[in-house]
């Protein structure tokens, strides 16, 4: 397909793609003519991929071309990209924030977590706010928001596709940053309705 | 107590504690000289309110005005002084949001919630965004989501203190802005540890 196409099927304008073929985010397509290249299916899911990374995940350019080049030159396992991707998603944490007290909640939950992953350095970042204002969460509370939260992972998790390592990735970026909001927002709702039966008038 | 004193015992500074007055965030205390002042129990408990609204939810100072005047002159029942503090928790969403398929999601899950309300908000701003990216929330998924964070709602709102107006308002503020990261985080943790199972290398 042409480029136009190309834009077409994938949402992104043909200036958007123009740059990322120059940034090097996408592989450039199969010269025709001086001035024109053709694509093929494999362009269509790297912009899926970038346009995750860049509009969904809010990545900046340099972790955007890491990811690509990890979903390109794959590690051995799935897991390991995918665990490349995640450690990739904001918010940034500093690297010297103690994980101890997050580390023991996670072991408590039976959970395999690379020590060095960015989510174990939220959680423990989200303690120590907690901490820092008074109002400690106890290893018991912690884990088990970790146990409520692990069906609705599981799930997500079930259905990744595997067809490529690209679909899987825009997959799990995607997933993982659009419904942070969606549950967010619903956890709101939930308080909203409990709240209107413990605390609201009487009918 | 002194004002000294009312610093040591809630963790803010004297000039914070001044700029509240001065703010009319914080009523004054019973004058004694010209220029001493002393606070008791109910200034302790405004403070630790102004800073979770501060701090914690980092509502702006008129926002934060608005909670502790309906606090001061509570509406009739908890449920709505609950809600006028939790309309007030960023993030902010526009008012012309679309709220027609969230609101359908809620009444599936046959929840109570004020149709203004600002979660409702969200919840359709995030699902417009995920329409916007080419990947729809069906209705089910979101309500699925909805029944897993009910649960976690559910705790939460058994335990709101109800001694006072101010510490219900305090603990929902709190919980609802600092325990959001928290579960994020956990999510992101269970996903690398199902990732693991699913697709890591074979022990």
């Amino acid at each position: 397909m042409r480029i136009g196409e190309l834009s077409r099927s994938t949402g992104v304008t043909v200036p958007t793609i123009k740059f990322y073929l120059r940034e090097g985010l996408l592989p450039p397509g199969e010269a025709t003519s001086p001035t024109q290249a053709q694509y093929d299916e494999s362009h269509v899911r790297r912009l899926r991929l970038v346009r995750a990374l860049v509009e969904v995940a809010r990545l900046p350019l340099t972790s955007v071309r890491a990811v690509t080049s990890a979903v390109d030159d794959p590690p051995e396992s799935l897991h390991d990209l995918l665990g490349i991707a995640h450690d990739a998603l904001p918010p940034e944490v500093a690297d010297d924030v103690d994980v101890s007290a997050a580390a023991s909640v996670v072991e408590d939950l039976g959970w395999d977590v690379h020590p060095g992953s960015r989510a174990l350095r939220q959680l423990a970042a989200a303690m120590s706010a907690l901490d820092g204002l008074g109002l400690p969460a106890s290893p018991d509370v912690v884990a088990r928001y970790g146990r409520a939260v692990e069906p609705i992972a599981a799930r997500e998790i079930e259905q990744v596709p595997t067809g490529s390592g690209e679909e899987a990735v825009t997959y799990v970026v995607s997933g993982t940053a659009l419904y942070e909001p969606v549950i967010a927002a619903l956890r709101r709702l939930a308080h909203q309705d409990l709240s209107a039966r413990r605390f609201g008038p009487r009918p």
